[in-house]
C-alpha cells in the first residue's frame, strides 16, 4: 500500500517537503499551551491526502508554485481542525492510533484550538490575496460544518434516503477533496475547464473515500483503523450498505430490522449485524457504487493529456479502492 | 440607559434596519435544524454594540455603503458564533436572559452551529470583495479563540500580572471591538490615520468593556446580568481587581490570600470575598483604569471634526461607564 502512495508522490515528491515546512511553520504560536498541542497534532502525520491533491492539481494545470504550498498547507491545517472538531462532537477517544486532542486535553481546549486552526486556515488563504480562492474556502467551511448537521439531523430522525445520504456526505466529506483540487489548479491556470474537471474529480474522489469508510465500519477491524468497527453503527449513523438494504423493504419490514439492528449493536453483536448487511446485499451494492463513482472520477480526467501527474491522480481513485486504513 | 444607547443610534437609525435585514438573510440555509437555531439566536437580541461600532466608524469617514450593511452584520454573525463556542467552554446554561445554545441543543450542535456562522461570517466578507478587509477578519479570529486559549492558560497557572491581564483581554475582547471600527471605516475611507485612529478608539473601547464586565462580576447582582455574580472568581479566572490586590502583596501573603479566596468562593461567600476585594482598594483602582482607558479612547478621536457621528461614539464610552448589564 505504501508503494502506491510513494508512486502518487513520485512528481510532487520536493514539493511535499515544501509544503510540510509551511505547515509547520505556519502554526507557531507564542502561546505555550498552543505549541504544546500543535506539536502533539504535527506528530501524528495523516496520509496528507488533500495536500497531494491539491501539489498534483496544480501540476497538472500548469507550474507549482509558493501560492501552491501555501494552499496545500491550509487545506491539512483547516482538515486537522474538523478532525479535532469531530473528535468533540463524536466523543471519540482516538485518533490516527493515538488519543484524541479532546481526550488529552478535554473538550474545551479541543474547541479553541480547532477554532484557532480554522483561522490560521483562513490567515493563509488571504497571504495568496486571491478573493476567489478565499471564497471558495468560505463556501467549502460552510460545507463542512453543514454536513455534520446534516448527520445528527439524520440521527436524530433515525431515517435517510440514499439522495440525502449522498448530500451529507458530498458536503462532509467530498467539499474538501473538490476544494483541495480545484484551489490546487487555479494557483496554476485560469483555465475554466480544467479547473471545473479537477473540481468534479475531486468531488467523486472524495464520495469514493467516504463510502470506503463506510464499508471500514462494517467490515474493518480495530487494529487497522485506530477506532472499532461498528462505530457508526453504534451511534446510529447510517452508512452506505445500511441505507440500502433499509430503503429496499416495506415499512412495516423497515421497522422490525431496525429494531432488531438496534438491540443487536446494543449488545456489541456486529459479527451478526455484519453478516446480515453481508447477506442482504448492503456490501455488494455499495463495492458496486464505489467502482461506478470512482470510475466516473477518472472520467473527468479525459480533457488532460497524458502525464506524471495524471497518472498519480488516476492511481489516487486506485489507492482509496485499495486503502486498508 | 436606553435613551443613551437611541441617542447613540440616532446617526444610523436606518442603516441599523438595513443590517439587521442584512444579518437575518445572510443566515438563511435549507437545513432545518441549522434555521431552528439560527431563528432562536436572533431572538435575543444583544446591544447590537459591534454593529453600531461599524457603522458610526464608517459614517464618521465618509458614506455608509452595501459594504458597511454587510460588515457590520458579519461582525455579529462571528460575534455570535464566538459566544456560542464559550457557552460550550464554559459550561454556560444562561445568554442574554435566556438558556444558552449549548444547554438547548447540547454541546455537539453547538460546536458546530459554531463553525456554521463563523463560515458565514467569512462568506460575507468575501463578498465585499476585499483582501484587506479578509486579512483583517482573519487576524481577528486568531487573536478571538488566542485569548480564550490565554485564559485557560492562565487559570491551570492560577498565577497572572497586569501585563497578561491586558494582553488576554486584549485578543479575547477588545479585538472583535477595533476590528468592528477598522472593517467599517476601510468601507467608506482609505485615509490610514483615521483608520489607525478609529481602530485604537475601538481597541481602548473593548479594553474598558472587558474591565465593566470584570466589576459586574463582583459588584453586579444575578437580575441584572443573566449570569450570577462571582461567576467568574467561582471559576478561578482571574479579574482585574483581584489581580490588582493579589500583585500588591508579598509571596506569602498572596499564598494565605489566594487560599481564602478559594475557600470563600467554594462556600458561595461572595459577600465576604467582595468586602475584601472593596477595603483593599480593587474596586477603587479598577475604577481608575476604567476612568484613564476611556480618556485615551477619545483622544483618539481628536482627529476628526466634530459631527453626530463623533458625538455618538463619545457617547459609547458613556455608555459603556454607565450600563447596569
Amino acid at each position: 500500500m505504501d508503494s502506491l502512495l510513494e508512486q502518487i508522490s513520485k512528481p510532487i515528491a520536493s514539493d511535499l517537503e515544501d509544503f510540510q515546512n509551511e505547515f509547520n511553520s505556519s502554526l507557531d504560536s507564542d502561546v505555550n499551551i498552543i505549541n504544546t498541542i500543535v506539536k502533539y497534532i504535527v506528530k501524528k502525520k495523516g496520509k496528507r491526502f488533500r495536500p497531494r491533491l491539491c501539489l498534483l492539481s496544480a501540476k497538472i494545470c500548469g507550474d507549482i508554485n509558493k501560492e501552491t504550498h501555501i494552499t496545500a498547507s491550509l487545506l491539512e491545517i483547516l482538515h486537522v481542525a474538523t478532525l479535532i472538531h469531530d473528535d468533540v462532537v463524536d466523543d471519540s477517544d482516538m485518533r490516527r492510533g493515538w488519543p484524541s486532542v479532546s481526550r488529552v486535553w478535554k473538550n474545551k481546549l479541543s474547541i479553541l484550538i480547532g477554532d484557532y486552526l480554522f483561522s490560521k486556515a483562513l490567515t493563509n488563504m488571504a497571504r495568496t490575496n486571491s478573493i476567489e480562492a478565499v471564497k471558495i474556502l468560505a463556501d467549502l467551511a460552510s460545507r463542512l460544518s453543514q454536513g455534520e448537521i446534516l448527520q445528527i439531523e439524520q440521527v436524530v430522525n433515525k431515517t435517510i434516503d440514499e439522495e440525502s445520504y449522498f448530500r451529507m456526505i458530498s458536503d462532509k466529506t467530498a467539499s474538501l477533496f473538490s476544494a483541495s483540487c480545484k484551489l490546487g489548479a487555479i494557483t496554476s491556470t485560469s483555465d475554466q475547464i480544467k479547473i471545473k474537471a479537477l473540481s468534479s474529480f475531486g468531488e467523486h474522489l472524495g464520495l469514493a473515500f467516504q463510502i470506503k469508510d463506510d464499508l471500514f465500519d462494517i467490515l474493518g477491524s480495530i487494529s487497522d483503523l485506530g477506532k472499532p468497527s461498528g462505530y457508526d453503527l453504534k451511534k446510529n449513523m447510517l452508512t452506505l450498505p445500511l441505507i440500502h438494504i433499509i430503503n429496499k423493504k416495506s415499512s412495516i419490514e423497515k421497522k422490525i430490522f431496525k429494531i432488531k439492528i438496534k438491540l443487536l449493536s446494543r449488545t456489541n453483536s456486529f459479527k451478526s449485524i455484519k453478516s446480515i448487511i453481508i447477506n442482504e446485499g448492503g456490501i455488494d451494492y455499495t463495492e458496486k457504487k464505489l467502482q461506478e463513482i470512482s470510475l466516473l472520477a477518472e472520467k473527468e480526467l479525459e480533457v488532460f493529456d497524458e502525464s506524471d501527474s495524471k497518472s498519480a491522480l488516476i492511481k489516487s481513485l486506485k489507492f482509496n479502492l485499495e486503502r486498508k486504513n
